[in-house]
């Protein structure tokens, strides 16, 4: 980390000083590894990497479903929906004791975290992140979706490469993609033809016993 | 690459197969490497982890600076800006034959990318690349600010191993950071503080004499 800004009144307002500070802390978001890989399982995708995909996701798709919501406030919950992992890391999807700590974890990190900036700026973070794992607004349901679908595409794209070293079974992955099957019916047709993709790849998981392989 | 998606119209609208195809191919985003660096020069910055920074960035900023435009529309056309990169490549903003080759090969480049989606959203991403490039709406002049100031707080946080790397004299950066200083008068103290803890760190390319060392 460099030292921070000059916050003399003569050179930079304390709250621009604080902002600033912020987003030259969050650069290690990039350095965050995932359990998704990259097309050809080159290598992890990164926290920050993902998160400008599911922008991406978002604005081509949100035309496309059936569900009211506002696009510029999806994309505010998605920016902000991993930002904890800064401090927290990323609890893999299909570990059952990773899961199981991550809520008191990332509590902790976004006390941590988004304490850094000004009180208002703490407060909306807060809330949008908030928001996204509370998955009751129209908004967040979609981010929520689109986090899934991503990270389902990721897998077609490794060859399944992450659910093999994770060990992730085919009900696990059906379990994991169910919130975005019902949030749309257009959603539900491509997670669908992303399982049949999957299917014709050979790359999807067997169902029950223990490991993929 | 992975196979496409079928496209069968009992399994998926031709429309958001060719979507979705266009959202697994750019996945290939995460693999442009920026003349950029993380915090300590571990390694270069990609593109998509420079777009989701300037994502956050704009959100973070948008609502201190004094400029009227609108986020949401900002937000598209940072998630736009450098996609063309996937097939021109990265130039480098201190290399001037690059710079000068520019033009025709993002063009091209952009006529192969947008060119696979629906007709309508190919419109759409094009529009928004080519109202970045052009910098003349205040969304595209706020945008275009926050490239330059979130490259800037990369070259901090390397402490100006990009700068160094790649011959960068003091009075190109001068140059570079001079529309974004333009932009607004809260983001022009906010790049000169920037200046001056260069200067204080000793990161700062020398003046004149060619290359920095």
């Amino acid at each position: 980390m460099t030292q921070p800004l000059c916050d003399h009144p003569d050179v930079l307002p304390e709250r621009l000083r604080a902002i600033m500070d912020f987003l030259l802390l969050v650069d290690r978001f990039k350095t965050i590894e995932r359990q998704s890989f990259l097309t050809g399982a080159t290598r992890a995708e990164t926290d920050a990497e993902h998160t400008w995909h599911m922008c991406l996701y978002a604005m081509l798709l949100h035309g496309e479903v059936g569900m009211s919501c506002d696009l510029a406030h999806a994309i505010k919950l998605i920016l902000v929906h991993d930002l904890v992992e800064i401090y927290a890391g990323d609890a893999p999807a299909y570990d059952e004791r990773a899961q199981a700590a991550k809520a008191g974890l990332e509590q902790a990190a976004a006390d941590k975290l988004f304490a850094r900036l000004p009180a208002d700026l703490n407060a909306e973070l807060r809330g949008l992140w908030q928001e996204f794992e509370a998955a009751g607004t129209p908004e967040a349901r979609f981010a929520n979706a689109i986090d899934r679908i991503q990270a389902l595409g990721q897998s077609l794209l490794c060859g399944g490469h992450g659910w093999t070293k994770n060990g992730a079974r085919r009900e696990q992955v059906e379990a994991r993609m169910a919130p975005a099957r019902a949030a749309d019916p257009l959603l539900d047709r491509l997670v669908g033809a992303m399982f049949d993709l999957a299917e014709r790849t050979g790359i999807w998981p067997r169902q029950g016993g223990g490991h993929a392989d």
